[in-house]
């Protein structure tokens, strides 16, 4: 079915090394000879099997990545960035979906390593990665981004500053007069979401009370569930933290239809899309996902280039931008 | 460096005949022994080269996605939809975005087909796609989806409804008593953009004014300036109608600094998250970007698993979702 190199040859009427020198671009062909070469290719349409020849190389020129979900905002712009350095090095993406699960996420990467990629960068969702630890000691580096890798796997991270963001965005709330501040965080179990409870509690202090935080996987009835139950108090909270951007906006949705939730001042844990446009603004403490897994790209063609050195622990500067949301008074 | 069925045969003390049995699943091993093969396979860190392997079956049970941008939330929606079905049969994803540059989408869909990807899904940039000819006649199928191939490539495509659904908003801004109805559309070279042009004027008739009309990508500058020069005729327009949600964003981040622009009525194509929480909320006419990429990716293994019917194009329905913005009165 497939034109081979041989059909080529046949078609060009000249010998089959010759076609395998044009199409590796090695010297020694007169050009009128190589033109005919050319054109029979692209007559009949003939690709060179790239995987097999990859393979034979002992490299596929291709990175695995592992993310949590290829259509949350926050992650696809951070593909995007590891996918254009990718391409920039001449090699293609594979990426997967884990979905907060540790098992989905294991055979993710298990599969992309008995495809034999080059390298893995890994938004991680489990908290044991020592299933990885051979395939490094094989040689295939990998760079985790977002959060950093279980115990005992010294490979290069790029984060965030969580804590200090969460501490920024507490502050910027006590700033303007606020001092019963919820927090609603992810999972405790996901890295980022502890990190940023640590941050918001230490920005408190005294001020910190145990019933204005709840902590979960962020669905609307949940949220909401919190949120009622927060102002129900004696004491209820005037002011939000949400520790990420989907809980965030599932805040805003359970917020609006309460009377007593539309005043109250928020600031929300990364920036998103029309955040601007939302009355008032929606506050936020932003990270550069672009950054992030641009950079990240960059540590693992570093390291697929033969650095050896020390792993690398990169963390990221976040930024609050005020928009009116956390400027509200109490 | 990587261990092989050979080290794993050598620490368990086994043949590589029995290894190679225990890891194909193949009958004819004691359970003893299996399980002092999986022990060694488990404490080396042995994992078979899945690359070779599948390429010497002659498939490489991998998908190629060329979308615009993974990064566009209509993308990674459809992007995600296509991983999950591609998951579920057992086979990795490759994907890349093309960024509406035909060549930079030739050039993914090439390499892809030089890695021999077992089938393609592509959201086109280009016009002319005869050069996936020899792939297609060797055996690759390739499904076409939100915009069709070029001419004379008779494969299967799944698109949305474009003309149906400008009708459809259009026909929802008249019945709000609008006269003067603006169109922002993409480029015209862009399928979606021209069809969705197509049902706007099919659907005002006699009341079609081309100066209502402004057709390019869209920039932040480009929607400002061409709703400055609409806004500014003798007879403006009361409402508009934005070609795809990236047009809506940018229509609506422009209108909020203009005192005359807005009460304008806006109806936007394509759904976006938060639409329902600006003020007024924003009334879309919805494609369903999961059900596009799904059943893309169900059409393409279909194809897999030896379907040679002739080609399928699926046309999806739109429907309005009513949210305030167009039910605005002129």
């Amino acid at each position: 079915m497939r034109p081979t190199m041989k059909d080529v040859a046949s078609a060009a009427g000249v010998a089959l090394k010759t076609v395998s020198r044009v199409v590796n671009g090695e010297p020694g062909v007169n050009p009128g000879t190589a033109e005919r070469v050319r054109e029979a290719i692209e007559r009949l349409g003939y690709s060179r099997n790239e995987s097999a020849r990859v393979l034979r190389r002992g490299r596929t020129s291709t990175v695995g990545l592992v993310i949590e979900d290829v259509a949350d905002p926050f992650y696809s712009v951070l593909g995007r960035a590891v996918e254009d350095v990718t391409t920039a090095h001449g090699c293609l993406l594979l990426s997967g979906s884990s979905g907060e699960d540790p098992a989905r996420e294991r055979e993710l990467i298990r599969t992309f390593c008995a495809r034999r990629v080059d390298g893995l960068i890994v938004v991680p969702a489990g908290e044991d990665h020592s299933f990885l630890r051979p395939e490094l000691d094989a040689g295939t580096p990998a760079v985790f981004v977002d959060r950093p890798p279980g115990p005992g796997l010294d490979v290069d991270t790029v984060l965030c500053d969580n804590a200090a963001g969460a501490r920024l965005a507490t502050r910027h709330l006590l700033a303007h007069g606020h001092r019963r501040i919820a927090f609603l965080g992810d999972r405790p179990s996901i890295f980022t979401a502890s990190r940023r409870l640590h941050g918001y509690r230490a920005a408190l202090g005294r001020l910190f009370d145990e019933r204005l935080v709840a902590m979960r996987a962020p669905t609307p009835e949940g949220v909401r569930a919190d949120l009622e139950r927060m102002l129900a108090l004696d004491d209820p909270p005037t002011a939000l933290f949400t520790g990420n951007g989907r809980l965030t906006m599932t805040a805003l949705r359970a917020l609006r239809t309460r009377e007593d939730g539309r005043r109250m001042a928020l600031v929300g844990f990364d920036d998103f899309e029309l955040a601007d446009l939302l009355r008032p603004g929606v506050t936020v403490v932003a990270q550069d996902p672009t950054s992030m897994g641009g950079l990240a790209a960059e540590l693992l063609f570093r390291r697929l280039a033969g650095d050896g050195g020390p792993a690398e622990h990169l963390r990221l500067p976040v930024r609050v931008i005020p928009r009116g949301s956390g400027e509200l008074p109490p």
